[in-house]
């Protein structure tokens, strides 16, 4: 297990990976949309991890309700593992719950996310990168 | 420039860590409180970076305060960097603004705290180990 990346609610992602790509000295930088997340990302390559910064694409993306809410900020962490499918059993076995089933994420990924309430007010997606 | 451990903020410590260690299957966990910051922390290694479980140790920690305002939740990102006096000149240049001055942290550590403001709603901490 290992963080894949911190992901983190923005309102310009362009604006934002300018500064942090500045702040940071991060060189790096993709873009991607994610239709059906309904948000932008900018990904900022870090050594063995990245900051995705999320901004919304429609008013019913959950990145919009959580900017609403609380503003800009941190909003999520992803753990890496080989066997998504394998965790996910084990972790339901000891009472874990989940949002939604495991689904395609971007660029071949295999996604699915823990419940803030399994892990004390923090959103957890758990990814398997295709190999 | 590396993630080098995730903070979470908690209310009780020892529970959240035995929560954290069996959801995602770690095993490794050291305690250690930090006077000065006031708070009592649960250290949960991963491969290469950690996850910090933190619990206010008196009335007036910072935690204490951000636990009483939004609850258990996601506290601050660290970043590894192998020089900190040049990264923190560097990104003064860029204009981001710190929280305090670089001051030792906890096992021989130096660290200081980039100002949310400065990244976008997210607090930063910016840390190099002894070597």
């Amino acid at each position: 297990m290992k963080i894949d990346h911190v992901a983190i609610a923005v309102n310009n992602v362009d604006e934002a990976a300018k500064e942090y790509q500045q702040a940071l000295g991060i060189k790096e930088v993709e873009f991607e949309t994610i239709e059906t997340e309904g948000v932008r990302v900018a990904i900022l390559h870090l050594k063995d991890s990245r900051i995705e910064l999320m901004e919304p694409t429609r008013e019913d993306s959950p990145i919009k309700k959580f900017l609403t809410s609380r503003g800009e900020g941190l909003h999520h962490i992803a753990f890496e593992t080989d066997g998504i499918e394998g965790e996910v059993t084990r972790m339901k076995g000891c009472g874990v719950r989940f949002l939604g089933e495991i689904r395609p994420g971007s660029r071949g990924t295999k996604v699915t996310f823990i419940h803030p309430k399994s892990l004390h007010g923090v959103l957890a997606e758990l990814c398997s990168h295709s190999k």
